[in-house]
């Protein structure tokens, strides 16, 4: 490809609502561009991305025996209303009319339409296991879409599904898959990114992980141990409190006035806010009812694990006079007993701690909850956080990181198998649902957080495995015949030796030249000036600045290639 | 891929709503599965199929310097309002709002989008020319889905879109196009298609082209002349009359009671409907003023070249008591002056005919329109019959035949770049507004229609180049130890051999496993059974029957791979 011909602009500032590097560069490269909130249009060198990180996906799902289908984008809501996911996803998912009066759904997911692809189908126990995939368009009116390609609303997705007669089954190929990913995201060039056991969230089911690229610009917050190599997402991670358990003592009301925040009372008292229970209240989106947390003051609540404790999306509570709670001064002893209450377990084992009393301006001292609350069971539902004891060996080093997901893979079990009726025969002559999983990769995002773990100041720095073209041929003196004969053969024979070549051929200043270069991002290049004509050389370099070496112009052709197989080579 | 490991069923019976062939054979093969009307999903076979038309085009269209660049299946309406065809276009554009309020489209086409990647960015006559293209997903809300993947709402479509500083240019370019589209109808395996010059509908602008495969399950109707080569869209060809000119005599007003049709007319006279002047009455659809043709009796007004004519859309006349018209006995001597009126061509020279009296069961027999109604202009909206005369050789041998449209090429103009407001500085200075040529080839009913052309009552003909697999090894006895060891062998050495193999392994019966084979419509098929183990041979054959021979076993590999390249290279 010649830049003279290519539609395309690059230029130096990003624009003012680039916050994120690989956005502002994405956009100053001419890779994307902005069409509305979330939605992009890709140009030549995004696309050539895009269909390289596909096809290394393609490559690794089919060599687990993926079979590559395609899922309609459009589909009916009757499908969705089969797994009832039509009405617990919210605004979301996009939704319209046809023109006969359907209502219909733009795909965000396509369990329900894998599951109507495989129903009729695969109707005995001899049909499977199977694993079906597509890498197609999705569309989620995401609220937040922010970063380029990083969160977007219309995004390519592979996504793929699994189908099994036994748990082992699954869990086996889940491994399998797990083993893919790997495969993949070391291929495209991803070099710091971990898997997580996560909350499986909107999804359901059972067992999941999400693979996460580190970056400070990340989404996620991870908790990871660097002994022990523990990791879990914030969401899921288990909290191990350590308590100075104090010296029990007479229970005693105290007067705290305008303490109603932990803060107050911890500066009124004078003493840590360890030693005192706090209460958070949340209340229950399916009925209203209140929720009472108790956890220790210096603690936050982690929202995923106490919604998958009570079995219920919750909101952050609205508390009315008639409700009993007495805000700013909540304890459990004499709590009203119209709340569902649940203790952390950073609450267990301390003898004497500080607790709102029910009443304004009142909290109890010396509370101990075997004493005078009764019988308590204790569950984990605190917030982990840096320095925390590492659930993997129990040293007290945890830390805190932030990273970007670019693949997820669930055990979905039979929920939507059951949803939709999707039954086989078993050996046995009895009818059981298949077990499902579902594996995702975002294709677009996958290209941004690459970028973003993998550039400089000037521009990306794509890996060979991806990058746009492998090797960019810098024409210097588009008026100099000589140059341009050297530099024109070059990109003759290394297009006909069928290597990816980009040359810039067009009659630019240097500076400029090496500027797009560098926006460009590809791994190899070769410069080819009067210089380098007189002295019979080019210049032959990578992007990473790792080498940089002239070469006789004789030995051009086969030195390139040479780079190119070596670089190649690292990410097979 | 081993059969036994894939997704999806094949079966004999056609599903009752499956009145083309190629909807059944796709649908009883396992390629297609109905979601919803005009919305499928794909199997893995029909998936491949898909891949691999799209890669032939992605190479003819990279060949003549196309771009891929990837578009949004969702768009802001705001875009659309800039073309006007938010409003122009009525209900097969699916529209929907977001969660922010914001009217969205599904993309049908993707001009505004196209406009909108490039205006910025080629802003010098020095950018020109360029086209981009996209392989994508469209949604048209298609009234009258039918036919499997010919006619859906939901499709895959490449759609590329150049830009030009001159009409020579996007000539040149059109041509070449025009050129890749042929090469990509032939190397996909259609036979007996034809490009047609044709009307360019909604999509304004000039010179149009569309590539049409030729079938009786076709939609469109073609005129072709089996001398000449002259071909043309019936919308847009020339009806060329041969008139008797008859004997002129005076005028003379008759009584015709109850013929209000020009056959009850032509029984009551006894006569010809060559001699008689005919009245069609449409509407316009801007402002509802009425428009009278007059076509010679035997023929039909072609509405597209009427439309072209007035200029805008029209529906038949709803005839009141006021307007004036009296239905049945309408003729151009004393008609009321509340229409346009509009003279075919197929009237000119004639000295004497019969035309309605404007009053009822009245006519004019021997109206001759120079003396008896002055200046007429005539325009050629008649619609062309079989046996008309050909408008290239002149002889009356136009032959109507029936086309699926595969792919179209469009030379718009400015229509877009003006109303996006797309400009480029010329060499002078000057800023002008790009001109724009369209091209457009349907995925899914490229393929459909190949399997159309290409299929016996078993199954499929898939010509090698789009074909799921190349070779089919079917293995007649999965209990047999020779047999199994003798195609697996084949199998491993053929996929090691970079071949495209599907091995059917299933313990079934050897004609349970032939029927699947024609509808899996493999080109190449290869049979081990324990009757060519025992003579020490595989059986070689082509889906189409035209060769069949015993290999030694020995030599199997080889005389495989070189039928695959003899198959291959037809398509080159």
């Amino acid at each position: 490809m010649k830049v003279s011909a290519m539609l395309g602009q690059r230029f130096k500032q990003a624009p003012s609502d680039c916050v994120i590097e690989s956005h502002a560069l994405m956009t100053r490269g001419g890779y994307i561009k902005y069409m509305a909130n979330g939605i992009y249009s890709l140009y030549m060198p995004g696309k050539r991305i895009m269909r390289k990180i596909e096809n290394i996906i393609r490559e690794e799902m089919d060599a687990i025996g993926g079979q590559e289908v395609l899922f309609p984008v459009v589909m009916p809501a009757a499908l969705w209303e089969q797994s009832g996911r039509y009405y617990s996803i919210g605004s979301e998912m996009a939704r319209w009319t046809d023109r006969g009066g359907n209502p219909m759904v733009l795909g965000m997911t396509h369990e329900e339409a894998a599951v109507h692809l495989a129903k009729d189908t695969a109707i005995s126990y001899a049909d499977y296991p199977f694993m079906i995939y597509q890498i197609q368009t999705k569309f989620r009116d995401e609220p937040r879409a922010r970063g380029g390609l990083i969160r977007v609303r219309e995004f390519t997705m592979k996504d793929a599904y699994s189908f099994h007669t036994s748990q082992e089954d699954l869990e086996a190929f889940y491994r399998r898959c797990f083993d893919a990913y790997n495969r993949i995201f070391r291929r495209a060039g991803c070099k710091n990114y971990m898997d997580f056991k996560s909350d499986s969230g909107i999804f359901g089911g059972n067992l999941s992980h999400e693979f996460m690229l580190l970056t400070e610009i990340g989404e996620d917050t991870l908790a990871v141990c660097p002994e022990c190599g523990y990791r879990a997402n914030m969401e899921a991670a288990e909290y191990i409190a350590q308590n100075a358990p104090g010296q029990a003592a007479p229970l005693e009301k105290i007067h705290t006035p305008d303490c109603s925040t932990i803060e107050a009372l911890a500066n009124f008292l004078g003493t840590d806010t360890k030693s005192f229970g706090k209460a958070v209240v949340y209340q229950r989106e399916d009925n209203d009812g209140y929720i009472v947390v108790f956890i220790r003051g210096d603690l936050d609540v982690n929202e995923t694990k106490l919604r998958n404790l009570v079995g219920c999306e919750l909101r952050p509570a609205v508390i009315t006079e008639e409700c009993g709670i007495v805000a700013g001064f909540i304890g459990p002893v004499g709590l009203t007993p119209n709340a569902q209450v649940v203790v952390d377990r950073s609450l267990e084992g301390i003898e004497a701690m500080v607790c709102g009393a029910n009443q304004v301006d009142y909290h109890y001292k010396n509370i101990n909850l075997a004493r005078d609350v009764g019988l308590v069971t204790y569950h984990d539902v605190a917030k982990i956080c840096e320095g925390a004891v590492c659930p993997g060996c129990g040293r007290p080093i945890i830390t805190i990181k932030k990273g970007i997901e670019i693949g997820n893979i669930f055990q979905l079990g039979t929920k939507y198998t059951e949803g939709l009726n999707m039954t086989y025969t078993d050996k046995d002559g009895t009818v059981k649902h298949p077990i499902m999983g579902c594996y995702g990769i975002g294709v677009g995002r996958l290209c941004a957080s690459i970028c973003q773990e993998s550039h400089d100041d000037y521009g990306p720095i794509w890996p060979i495995s991806i990058a746009p073209w492998q090797i960019e041929i810098c024409n210097l003196r588009a008026d100099d015949e000589q140059v341009n004969k050297t530099a024109a053969e070059l990109y003759e024979q290394l297009q006909a030796a069928g290597a990816e070549v980009l040359y810039d051929d067009r009659d630019i200043r240097p500076g400029a030249m090496f500027a797009d270069a560098d926006l460009f991002g590809i791994p190899i290049r070769v410069v080819v000036s009067p210089k380098t004509c007189e002295r019979g050389v080019i210049e032959l370099s990578t992007r990473d600045k790792s080498y940089r070496e002239d070469i006789p112009a004789a030995d051009g052709l086969s030195a390139v290639l040479a780079l190119r197989n070596r670089l190649m080579a690292e990410y097979k």
